[in-house]
C-alpha cells in the first residue's frame, strides 16, 4: 500500500503553465493504469491533440472547457467527470481565474 | 466524449452508509478501467477485504484511514492518493464528522 499527498509528488512542467504529477504509476507498482494530477494555470491549455488511448478525468477545482474535433467547447467545473475515448481529438482549457486541477487516468505503458 | 457531474450519476448503496457512483464505466465505453466515486458517512467503513485487483484512489473530502492486514491504520485526508495492490487486505474507514468522499479506479471486468 502506498499513501501520500499529491503535493508531495514532484511536479514536472510538460507545457508552460502546466504542472503534472504522476501520483500512482509504475514506480508504485501500478501495472494497469496510471493516476496523474494536472494543474493548469489561468489562460493556459493543452494543445489540440489525439492519441490511441483514453483519458478518464475527475475535475478537482477550477473552471474549464474541453474543445472537441469540431471546435465545440463544453464547459466543466469541480466534480465533473470526463471520458475522452482513444483517438478523439481534445484540448483542455482553463477558462477561469484560478488554477484548473484535475485527476487524469491513462493506461500503463502508453507514455 | 462523455461529460457529466458525478452527482448526476445515480447512486447505489452497496453497504449501509455508503453511496457508490460508477461515473465512467463500460456503459460509457471504458474498456480498460472504471472510475467510481464513493461517499462514506461518518462512522461507516468498508469491510476488511481483499480481491485480485488493485485500487487507485484520490481522496476528495473528509478524514479517513485505511486499515491493513496487520490492523495498522494509516490516516488520510483530502488530496491523498492511495495505491492498494491486488490481493492486499484493506478497509476504508471514515474517521471524521463529515462525509468521506473519494474517487476509486479499478480495472474493467472485475466486478
Amino acid at each position: 500500500m502506498k499513501i501520500r499527498h499529491y503535493q508531495d509528488v514532484p511536479a514536472t512542467n510538460p507545457l508552460p503553465g502546466v504542472k503534472k504529477r504522476v501520483c500512482i504509476g509504475p514506480d508504485e507498482g501500478a501495472g494497469n493504469f496510471i493516476l496523474r494530477v494536472f494543474d493548469v494555470e489561468p489562460g493556459q491549455a493543452s494543445p489540440d491533440h489525439a492519441h490511441p488511448w483514453e483519458h478518464e478525468i475527475f475535475v478537482l477545482t477550477g473552471q474549464g472547457a474541453v474543445r472537441d474535433e469540431q471546435g465545440t467547447e463544453t464547459p466543466f467545473r469541480e466534480g465533473y467527470t470526463l471520458f475522452l475515448p482513444a483517438d478523439e481529438k481534445h484540448c483542455m482549457i482553463n477558462k477561469g481565474s484560478d488554477v484548473l486541477r484535475f485527476v487524469c487516468i491513462i493506461p500503463t505503458g502508453v507514455e
